[in-house]
């Protein structure tokens, strides 16, 4: 059992990883092997003190260089839900692997892809975030995938494997799937719906010929970079989209803290970075 | 009339400014010219995301090279009161200029000096912090000048000047003080007493042959690099000497904000960087 498991590879979770390994405390951390896409994609980042007028892309290269003088690894697999036991915390992982820490720190960034109606409403009643968990439950049917990103098209792969059918909705350019069964769709529909469980989706307009403006479908496949805490962790506080926290970085879960862009605006490097600190510090106070 | 008026030159300031040049919002700083002694004394700094394993020499460099990037200046004057207006903040420095400004954020550090007993009772009665401000009224009189830093040897000649006699405390090497009528004594005394006003220092043991276990002296100096936020602002609410904030680096007082380690521990580089960060987004929301 470790002292702390950091979701998230952004700012704040590295900045948090960076102060427990300074704290000597023992830790892991999840995330990208690349980091971050939204600091990669910066273009410049003008207000960061200590590198002035820096990109994107040079900050990440510094962020990796330092991760590696502190000999912290980032761990790949994608986090499917953190469990509070009594005293501690189960983190189980995608790929079916299960963690047990102390205490966690949420640093998972916030969703940049809006909800869709429904979404929420069937969670666990046809709409899953997790392709390796819950792929099984639909060989042979119909399912919808959105896709957020390519580096998660290896999960589309493995679905198509399992259903009959399906309808994939990419949020990406330079879709490399190229298989009989799978059938792209070039527009975000208006709805999730169904009775108790998903049955359909619904556009606002159909969104090609050959496509109806309702698809029966058996099942809803979010994949995303980035899940909801909320949905991450059972039971945790939110308000307006964001974890609800206090100055030191603790959530309404005892030895669960949150930091960086899921606790809210303003959505900067600089804000994470500290939010990281702190969390880490608490977590140092709280074990 | 600016938007802002930062206090402190250490990272939590520098951040906010930085953050309000971004965010194109006219502002002063305040602060030393040095920036920090703090951060020039940090040996290294092993958990500052982006620059691994940096000196607070080197961290130093980086912070002024990037001001002067960003074409920010430092206001050397040294800030004797923050008084809240019914719209505005009025700023006195110790030169007795004063600015004025919509919003204030307080970066000044944490005095790391302990108080003496009996500093804040007399304060306003015979207890100053300010040289240039209260100075005259001890013309011919017997004074003690605690001082915590050469870089405010000046104030102290300034003080000789007028004084008939000065007991200097200094809390650091190498005094370059060199008077007739000032009298240095290496020991800290147990108190500052009086009735109504400042009367006497009285020491546990006499701090030498010459000196007795009590003083009597008419006014007493406390020259600091930093005076505690608490006596800078009337009215400001503190606990535990800190400033109370929100989420948002709001304190009690509307437009006036708080950041870096004036507002609690963890007193670290990224905390002050984060709330200095987030402070200045919140001064633009106010504004």
């Amino acid at each position: 059992m470790t002292d702390c498991i950091v979701i998230g590879s952004g700012v704040a979770g590295i900045s948090a990883a960076l102060t427990l390994k300074a704290n000597g405390k023992s830790f892991l951390i999840f995330g990208s092997p690349n980091l971050s896409e939204k600091i990669e994609k910066a273009e410049m980042i003008r207000n960061y003190p200590g590198l002035s007028n820096v990109t994107g892309k040079d900050f990440l290269t510094a962020l990796k260089a330092q991760l590696s003088d502190e000999e912290i690894e980032i761990k790949s697999e994608k986090v499917g839900g953190v469990y509070a036991m009594k005293d501690k915390f189960v983190v189980l992982t995608q790929d079916q692997t299960s963690y047990e820490s102390r205490t966690v720190i949420l640093a998972c960034g916030v969703e940049s892809v809006k909800q869709i109606d429904g979404e929420e409403t069937f969670l666990g009643r046809g709409v899953s975030y997790c392709a390796t968990c819950d792929g099984f439950l639909y060989k042979g049917k119909t399912i919808v995938v959105f896709c957020t990103s390519k580096r998660l098209e290896h999960e589309i792969d493995y679905l198509a494997d399992i259903a009959a059918k399906v309808y994939l909705i990419p949020m990406y350019k330079d879709v490399a799937i190229r298989r009989d069964n799978v059938e792209i769709i070039r527009k975000m529909p208006q709805k999730i719906d169904g009775a108790k469980r998903v049955e359909k989706i619904t556009f606002a307009t159909p969104p090609s010929q050959n496509i109806p403006k309702e698809i029966p479908v058996d099942g809803v496949f979010m994949l995303r970079e980035c899940v909801s805490p909320a949905i991450l962790v059972g039971g945790l506080e939110m308000k307006d989209g964001h974890v609800v926290v206090d100055r030191d970085m603790s959530t309404n879960l005892s030895g669960c803290f949150a930091a960086g862009d899921c606790t809210g605006r303003p959505y900067q490097y600089a804000k994470a970075v500290g939010e990281g600190n702190v969390a880490a510090h608490a977590v140092t106070k709280f074990v």
